[in-house]
């Protein structure tokens, strides 16, 4: 099916002969429609259909539960986002109106807005940070008092059953709502954020309803005791938040403010999300900095100074606001030194110390960290493949969801149920480990079991703990046990119907791998008392390997955990052990997010095109021959294409009218769909052979009105008579779209497109005429396989 | 002289008849020739052409040594960098050639050379570190036994005399260097990188001579005791090394190493010096995170992701080089928990907490910071035309520098001769103290004078000590006089012609009225025992509160800072300081670098097009008419077109032949001077009517080996008969160059041409014809002055 470009291009000198078969196979994707169907969890609905269709279609496979999956496949239901502004007519005269202090007016209202992002960003994670913490609270308050009614008498099995429902009951909630409410909510929504700054719009990931589900979800998933942290979602909800914000309005509450018109276009509304997200990293982390970058690293392509001024100010305050609340909400008001979520709380600077010959036994955990994370990214491969396929009803993902919180509870049990790591309790840290809840359980008076401090806590202070226990907390075979059962339980977990987020785990598995490696080096050196001592310095950098490895960050992982350990000594030793895990676990696997994203078939734009397709130019790449307007069009000729369902065009070049119908026509402007279903919806008609008769002159705010869900054509009632009278096309269109001759090489084009933020390139020849146009899919679809350039089909939805 | 273009275009709406008329007075310049010159230091011996000239021209005015200087012209001098590849068949054709291998050999070569790069900018800052170091302690040595010497027997002017003629002797050969040998290394260099970085060519900045003047210049300055820093010339400097590194050559040298090739062109170049920057910054201030967020800033405008890893590599070996050898230089090998030449010592973990009605006093701080940083601004902006229009021989600019050695000398002398102010030496803290150089002078035994700390010592000492020292150890009147003094005494020395930066000297004024700030809280406030007791945490805000009024960065400078002070906790207050400090000062004046780079006449490129220019379109925007070559043209012809003097366009359209001679031809490529000045170089001619007799093939190298000193034309001899032949320019002409039509918007042109990096972009209209050329220049005439749009003239040289 995947076509081999390399091996193509190489044969095909010429060029045109071979395009239009390239053209058919490249549209004419798998045979059965079920193809097309990626992650269970990000459209449901569609996939109920899709399964009755296969079944239809496929009467000879009896399996109506399994449905194949083809990864050179690319989805051509998202549609792209138009970072380019729609330079019209209708918007020059617009900002030719304003003045200067207009201008300012508006950079005062972005700034403003920012602000906002960031304060109800910090508002939200302050809400999910008090109600895990209460609801956790009760449930160990709970199961420790049962646990120790039972250890006495026997018949601990009844606290298992406790400690497994109450788990199991949180996280089918959580499931339930998610599943059957807005499966989009599921994970950790990171890909899917990436995916929107990239530039495809992923159906409702912004959405209030999706912000609600996603609150809730990841309140019980992890109240629930799954191996997940609540950090991740985080971002997701910023984004939501400054999605909604920005607009001035909710759809879905169907209120409008009336406020903040101008910013009701892609170009503004990604520049907020771009800020949510970062907010979201800042609150989550007490890391603004690490927001920006995150933002930066994963999202945005044009760099612009004031925009990042903004999104640093929108991760300031979101730290702020949270950091205060929690103040508050604490007891001692105004103390602001404890940001984030997640505090890994602060290495005392005496023991911050690392020298010069502990770096190659950094780089060394980097490398394992790499290792680990390729691991445990195929493993989360084949197992999303294997829910694509066989778990995509929504009962069975929420049994699934029961069935591992279960599970966890289960394990977690008979860990701490066989485990003879008895601690003495300490009493001069009475403070911190007041906070955690310690099992006695087998263990001699004055002892607690290490095991339970892992298992029966809230992964966050498991991480903690790991960090800044003292040395001889844990012992080797503890530490062992509990990294291979997490890592697996993590791996299961990422992926369920629930929404929860990667990182913590992560960051838990490596630090207790780490700290093991610490240990373990401890007792090779003969010195006790060296600088190796201390091995929750190698509990940190275990942690960023792992969690390098896994998600693949460097710059803004490197500041994150600079930033939520509170001391930039480790900041050299992180990017090293951040660099290796990177490096090692690239050769292997991408990182776990590109691996969702390329799952669920996305147009995904890399930040080049891949390095040997300079073979290529704009004539191969183009789509072709393009459906055309003239400037001056008939409104049936536009009601027939739009409402065509083999091809569902967003984007329309408008030609100058040649005379000849043979010959294509001089470009002059490019129209979209969603304008041109405004102008419907208005009826701006000319009748023909008269003079212009507007019902009234259409407006800026007509286009921001119905966006961003704009009708379908289906909802547009046009009469016969008004099919017979022609709509001029000339104030509406981009009079000057961007546009590249044939002979443009693939980079080029990838370049112009990607730099621009584009959603449609012009291909014209030497006379201005149009020869095809580019889209989104049209560059995605070659990426650098094992064998050199590959080509990935497109396919209908 | 300066066109308001608001008014303007009101009144222009038919466009054409008006352009002609626009363009002539915009090429027309200032009648003098002297009017061009800008920055005496910058070309030292064009002016005293350009002296003469003026002499010559305008006999009324008999005063050669005044320059008249004209700030609303725009140099037409410099060049532009391409930062988009020209993809001509030569090129297409070896990347074709290409494997996948090799493109990831490449990659392997980009990470070494920055490897490489940040490897040897932290030898050079830890070279210029430990002679600075020496230096500065053999002349305090010196002058302190003088002064110990004189104190008891009356004398001392003769230690005073010896201070001032010491300092002076350094600075003089400082100077000396500077000035009569490489002019362009003076100042920090920031304002020139950040041209580079933003596209513009600015001669001389990259080569190894300016690198060795730039560090012998600061290693001079510093230990003369002038009011200046080591650290902002470490930019220039790691930048010079990264233009050095990447080419595998020195052309000063005359060495090639014929490593590197693919790289010597500007995209790949300026890539590098981008990580050299961000290295200087890093080794400057141990900030790696910081750097590559400085080279982000101040300087790309497309955020790839690959680009910043490198740039973040380069950083981290630059700050591990420089740790490294200083450990071992310290005689702790191995110890790299100290990195930077700055290190503003670590802030102890219990004494940085902040709370939260603290944050309006930052905030205040921030608006003083903004205000004094504006009044620094405008101040050395009067200096510096002053300096334009009387200081521009090389001889007074020595004479100022040494001046200023000299006052600096007295001052400090005469502000600690009459200073009171004796604080006990403490025993306890004499492990730090035995570094500072403390001066006991008329103060009882075991005392020393407070006012000596903060002259009688290198500015970094002065920072640290202001920073750290215990609540009590200067007085008001102590820190209000060195505050004055000291702000006067930095403001005349930056724009001298000695190589050094302002970093240092800004962060000292803030610190010092920071710390009295803090001292002044404590004093109100009656609790002496409250949070506001320690003066070094204000003293911190109000050096990033100075430092950012003057420079305004904020994201870069808070991670700077932040990681230079080694604690994350004051992350937020310094935003908040650095936001503040932005926005007051910025409505007063620019900040410093851009005022030298406006001073220069540099077409510069913000980020974003002036927010009113929507008016204008390309068609009033562009250059025409644009002198074009066929693709077959004659070489005469060419040879007639690059020797003219009066236009030096350096990219030529390249056109179809149209058979009439009256209308512009169509646009089939872009060609650039340099390429037609190798292709004449090589005599790549057909002669008329015969087939093609290359001499050999031209390569890709060819044009390569030339890169980036292109000869003259004049240096090329071309003979009648020649004169007479063709030249094929397809291969070799960028046969796809971006265009847009005339209709586009100012700020459309703008985005596209700031975002892909592009030196011209070709204007056409609907038939594809060339109707004009729109350069960087053509964009950087439009800036928004007090009165709306201003349109700044060009001039010729």
């Amino acid at each position: 099916m995947a076509n081999n470009i390399a091996k193509k291009v190489s044969w095909s000198g010429e060029g045109t002969p071979l395009l239009n078969g390239a053209e058919e196979s490249r549209y004419s994707g798998q045979p059965s429609g079920g193809s097309m169907f990626h992650i269970g969890r990000m459209s449901t609905v569609d996939l109920e259909e899709e399964a009755i269709t296969t079944e239809e279609q496929d009467p000879v496979r009896h399996r109506p539960s399994e449905i194949p999956h083809n990864e050179k496949l690319l989805s051509l239901k998202y549609e792209g986002l138009d970072y380019d502004n729609s330079e019209n007519q209708l918007f020059l005269e617009e900002e030719r109106r304003m003045s200067h202090m207009g201008f300012r007016c508006l950079e005062i209202s972005r700034w403003f807005i920012c602000g906002l992002i960031g304060f109800l960003t910090g508002l939200i994670a302050c809400f999910i940070d008090i109600v895990v913490e209460t609801l956790a609270g009760v449930k160990y308050k709970v199961v420790k008092e049962d646990i120790e009614k039972f250890t006495e008498n026997g018949g601990l099995s009844i606290s298992l059953l406790l400690w497994a429902v109450l788990n199991s009951a949180f996280v089918m909630f959580g499931s339930i709502i998610v599943a059957f409410i807005e499966p989009i909510a599921a994970g950790s929504g990171i890909p899917q954020i990436k995916c929107y700054l990239n530039g495809v719009k992923i159906p409702r990931v912004v959405r209030l309803k999706t912000l609600v589900v996603k609150v809730c979800g990841v309140i019980c998933s992890v109240a629930g005791g799954l191996a997940v942290g609540k950090e991740g979602p985080m971002i997701h909800s910023g984004a939501v938040v400054a999605a909604g914000v920005s607009q001035g309005r909710s759809t879905s509450l169907k209120k409008d403010f009336k406020i903040f018109e101008y910013f009701r276009r892609d170009t503004e509304k990604r520049d907020f999300v771009s800020a949510g997200a970062a907010a979201g990293v800042s609150a989550a982390f007490g890391a603004p900095v690490g927001g920006v970058l995150f933002s930066l690293e994963e999202g945005a392509s044009f760099w612009n100074q004031m925009l990042t001024w903004r999104i640093f100010f929108a991760s300031m305050i979101s730290t702020f606001t949270l950091n205060f609340f929690m103040s508050v909400y604490n007891g001692n008001v105004g103390q602001l030194s404890n940001p984030g979520l997640i505090n890994f709380g602060r290495f005392a600077s005496e023991s911050v110390q690392y020298n010069f010959y502990e770096i190659p036994l950094f780089i060394l955990m980097g490398a394992i960290g790499g290792l680990l994370g390729a691991l445990f990214n195929v493993l989360n491969y084949w197992l999303t493949i294997f829910r694509i396929r066989y778990v995509h009803r929504r009962y069975l993902q929420v049994m699934e969801a029961m069935l591992v919180a279960a599970v966890s509870a289960s394990v977690s049990f008979t860990m701490i149920y066989f485990s003879t790591d008895c601690q003495p309790l300490k009493k001069e840290s009475s403070e911190e480990s007041s906070e955690e809840y310690r099992l006695q359980l087998f263990c001699a008076d004055g002892e607690y079991n290490a095991m339970a401090t892992t298992f029966f806590n809230t992964p966050e202070r498991s991480v903690k703990s790991l960090f800044h226990s003292p040395p001889g907390t844990y012992n080797l075979l503890t530490l062992g046990l509990f990294t291979l059962v997490y890592f697996f339980l993590a791996c299961w977990t990422y992926g369920l119907t629930v929404s929860a987020g990667v990182f913590i785990p992560s960051l838990l598995i490596g630090a207790a791998w780490g700290r093991l490696f610490g240990i373990l080096l401890t007792l090779i050196s003969s010195n006790k008392n060296s600088i190796w001592a201390d091995p929750g310095k190698y509990a940190l950098m275990g942690a960023a390997a792992q969690l390098g490895g896994i998600v693949r960050m460097t710059l803004s992982l490197t500041v994150i955990l600079v930033e939520a350990t509170g001391n930039v000594t480790y900041g050299l030793p992180i990017m090293l052990v951040l660099m290796t895990a990177k490096i090692v676990g690239d050769y292997f696997i991408e990182g776990l997010y590109d691996i969702h994203i390329r799952l669920q078939s996305v147009p995904f734009l890399h930040w080049e095109a891949p390095a040997t397709s300079h073979w290529l130019t704009a004539r191969e790449v183009m789509s072709s021959p393009v459906t055309c307007f003239k400037r001056v069009e008939k409104v049936g000729t536009i009601v027939d294409v739009l409402s065509a369902t083999s091809t569902n065009h967003n984007g329309f070049p408008v030609i100058m009218h040649s005379g000849r119908d043979d010959e294509p026509g001089k470009l002059c402007g490019l129209i979209l769909r969603s304008q041109l279903i405004v102008l419907l919806k208005h009826k701006v008609f000319v009748e023909r052979a008269r003079s212009r008769l507007y019902q009234r002159r259409l407006q800026l705010k007509d286009f921001r009105d119905a966006y961003p869900r704009f009708p379908p054509i289906q909802s547009i009632h046009v009469s016969q008579d008004e099919r017979e009278c022609m709509m001029d096309l000339t104030e509406f269109m981009n009079p000057t779209p961007y546009t590249v001759p044939e002979e443009t090489s693939l980079p080029r084009v990838f370049k112009l497109f990607r730099a621009l933020g584009l959603r449609h390139l012009v291909v014209v020849d030497d006379e201005n005429r149009v020869m095809g146009l580019v889209t989104r899919k049209d560059l995605a679809r070659y990426h650098l396989g094992k064998h050199g350039l590959e080509e990935l089909d497109l396919a209908h939805p």
